[in-house]
């Protein structure tokens, strides 16, 4: 396995210092909007804005040439017009800088002036030995070192998604819904036009980082396709990897060339790529991310037979259909299981796999003594649960029963609190997958009380059936590949 | 057509007068909870609770027996234990009421004494001529007329949806997960065991209704085939019906089968019966309730040539796979429309299908400048269009440009209305489907004010290309229905 700090991309994730060239004073510009998200997310190290004429940028001592800074940078963050990014590059190679990120367009991906001034770029960093992502791309943005220096900024906590992306933008562009779903990205690297750093570099840095718990790839094309089996096969082992590719389809396939100049290949192709190092992939980015939260979540299941726990028969019956179209089981309960359940559900309940407890005896025992019963059920294997907000139903009772309405609010919140902890510790008890759906808002005190701990929540049953086949997928393919077959 | 006054379920859905039996002072009772919530939502006709012994229940006037009440009410709410619930429907008859809902379950659903009961419920309704919805189900939620007796209370405003549902959860427990997709119900029925009434009532009824601009159905197993293709193709030439079927695997047959004791078909039975009358399937709730917004804002294609507006490269290519995978095509910009895309755009944007206006000159030309130029193409038919929230960008320009954060905030706002609604006027000029896609929060300011405006949003572009596909579906299958033909 790659060494961490071997890769030519730890430099770039974890810098000690930056130059930046392309922020200004003016608000309007990238360069700015980028230096401005890195000093307001928090970055630690030095910064040196580089500008021929301020004397000043956005409040930090800019310095007129690279060759001016006062010691030599971890790395140049080059914003620039795409005709004075080689000559930049040069001057960085003479100031002894070693690692570059370049976000400028107007190369590869933009025809063959474009293409000519991209092998000048890579012929200059090759002469000083300048390893750099881009050009056209964002960048990186290592979130456990606060390093965000793209257009936008981070909401919420670092996470354990590791992302390589030929796309700027789910790098940049996906940390509210990430954090909504309760993830958050380790490293994501842009890698746009991959002149010197490609992917498969971005990969094997992944696979070293002890932040990264799962690996997600969004691809338009693969250019070192052995070199691509053999990084993920040798990761595949100790980590899971989600891959989203778009070039399958003619539509994804032409606008991949006209957005990276990327090589695509036929659907079919990429798909047994895929399946022989035991990469999963992923439809849509929906799937690429519900795929990342069960398989950093979720324990190796002991089989694909499931117990769906609801209290409507709706919900229980959808969550049927999807987990039978997923490939998933419904367990037979035993008949012990079913003795133990009678005490605590209504005789209209139904006692069959969906399990439908309707309007529970106590609303309170879906969140620990019926999931306690269905996971201490030999059969099961893995515990799906439907779940309403329990906020709609006890802070209203309370008022009702006389509790004044503040009061009544913070009892609830207490209640809802501690319920949703008594579901994760199951987590715990079991080592046995638990997932849970529901229709409410993920903002949700209960839904963001069971992210936190560790248990996947999705907004449809089929989102989460599809996540737990991704999760038995992903363990049947690492045991084959550890066991040196294919795929 | 059916005439809406002549449906069974006029009285049911927009009664005058209520008898409600099963509410009392115990707040933790089902009735209870189900009376409190259609006070709360402002039901504006007379509630008379029936009560053995309380002389007030939750402030009204209870009445010892359906017998003493002053007037006939138009509707008997029925939540009481299943072995009083035919006693209880024959005081009704006896009272002249001729209308009822019977949410208790324990009757056919729970095994062969249940089904011996619920026989004779249906014995007395004939008897009297009563005609119910139920036993085992939610009853009504008519948004329009603010009549809402489930036990969870609804947020927002009515919609156009209108649901007929063999599950009662989708009725009461999909408001909040509606109102934050821009969409409501109209009027929406869970049909439980169909004794009486059933899902082909319901569809008849919502086809007649002028609130119901799609209908959506939830079904386990259609027990009247023949009359629910009928009305199906009655209903389809001038409204479109969108059905998620969940019996059709084997685990969602067993599911259905005790949840309501619904006779499920296999799947490709239902696939052609749905073809046939032209519904639309939906094989998730995700995508049933996707597809009603695109069909209830959307005017019909000219044609399947899609435009793609993105300013990123990866959204843009992930919604080129997704069309191209839906069956949409992606059109061929003219030369003209090239040439008037230029001035708007940066030299290093993509004009091809996606057009990726990378980070544009201005960025408030994407909501009006460029897509009015890309509809303006005879080539387009369909425009599907890629945002990320102005928000995150203009306030802080606006501060950082010196502007006190309270007057940049508001705005900020006023401009962010402005520009979604000039884009929103591009839906009157130029007739086409327009739809947007996002990974922000549906509810963000920017995509409040499209909603609202008509245009679909939605979290994927996938499920935004899919729900386009089932338009496109939809008006080829009215087409052929209405010219007399198979779907």
């Amino acid at each position: 396995m790659t060494e961490l700090s071997s890769s030519p991309l730890y430099p770039i994730a974890n810098p000690k210092s930056i130059a930046v060239f392309g922020a200004s004073n003016n608000v309007m510009r990238m360069g700015t909007i980028m230096l401005t998200t890195m000093v307001s997310q928090g970055y630690e190290g030095k910064i040196y804005p580089v500008h021929p004429s301020e004397e000043h940028v956005l409040g930090l001592t800019a310095y007129p040439s690279v060759l001016d800074l006062p010691e030599v940078p971890d790395l140049a963050l080059i914003i620039l017009p795409t005709d004075i990014v080689c000559q930049t590059m040069d001057e960085c190679g003479r100031k002894g800088i070693r690692h570059a990120i370049v976000v400028s367009g107007g190369f590869r991906e933009s025809g063959s002036a474009g293409a000519a001034m991209q092998e000048e770029l890579e012929r200059i960093a090759d002469q000083y030995g300048i390893r750099f992502l881009g050009p056209n791309c964002l960048g990186v943005a290592n979130l456990h070192l606060k390093l965000n220096p793209t257009p936008i900024a981070y909401e919420g906590p670092a996470g354990f998604v590791g992302l390589a992306s030929q796309s700027g933008s789910f790098v940049t562009q996906m940390h509210d819904y990430l954090y909504r779903m309760g993830l958050g990205f380790s490293t994501a690297f842009s890698v746009g036009n991959e002149a010197n750093i490609d992917i498969v570099d971005c990969m094997e840095y992944l696979g070293a980082c002890p932040h990264t718990k799962v690996i997600a790839l969004y691809i338009e094309g693969i250019r070192r396709g052995k070199e691509f089996i053999e990084a993920a096969r040798s990761i595949v082992p100790h980590k899971p990897i989600v891959a989203l590719y778009v070039g399958g389809s003619e539509a994804g396939r032409r606008a991949g060339l006209s957005h990276t100049g990327a090589i695509a290949g036929p659907d079919g192709v990429y798909d047994g790529m895929f399946r022989q190092c035991g990469i999963i992939r992923a439809g849509t980015i929906t799937e690429l991310f519900d795929y990342c939260l069960a398989l950093g979540h979720l324990p190796c299941p002991l089989g694909s037979r499931a117990v769906i726990q609801t209290h409507s028969g709706g919900p229980g019956a959808t969550a049927a259909d999807s987990c039978g179209r997923a490939g998933l089981e419904l367990t037979e309960l035993s008949d012990d299981t079913v003795e133990k359940l009678k005490p605590l559900i209504p005789h209209t309940a139904s006692i069959n796999n969906p399990v439908d407890i309707t309007f529970s005896k106590n609303p309170l025992y879906d969140f620990y003594q019926i999931p306690d019963v269905l996971l201490s059920d030999e059969n099961t294997d893995i515990l799906m649960v439907y779940f309403i907000s329990p906020h709609i139903f006890i802070q209203p009772m309370m008022e009702r029963a006389g509790v004044p309405a503040d009061e009544a609010e913070e009892k609830s919140r207490e209640i809802i609190e501690k319920n949703c902890r008594s579901f994760v510790s199951l987590k715990e008890k079991y080592k046995k997958p638990i997932v849970a759906y529901t229709y409410r808002s993920l903002e949700e005190q209960m839904v963001r009380t069971l992210l936190a701990g560790g248990v996947p929540v999705y907004n449809d049953p089929d989102r989460a059936a599809r996540s737990l086949a991704a999760v038995l997928d992903y363990y049947r393919l690492r045991d084959r590949i550890s066991a040196g077959g294919a795929g």
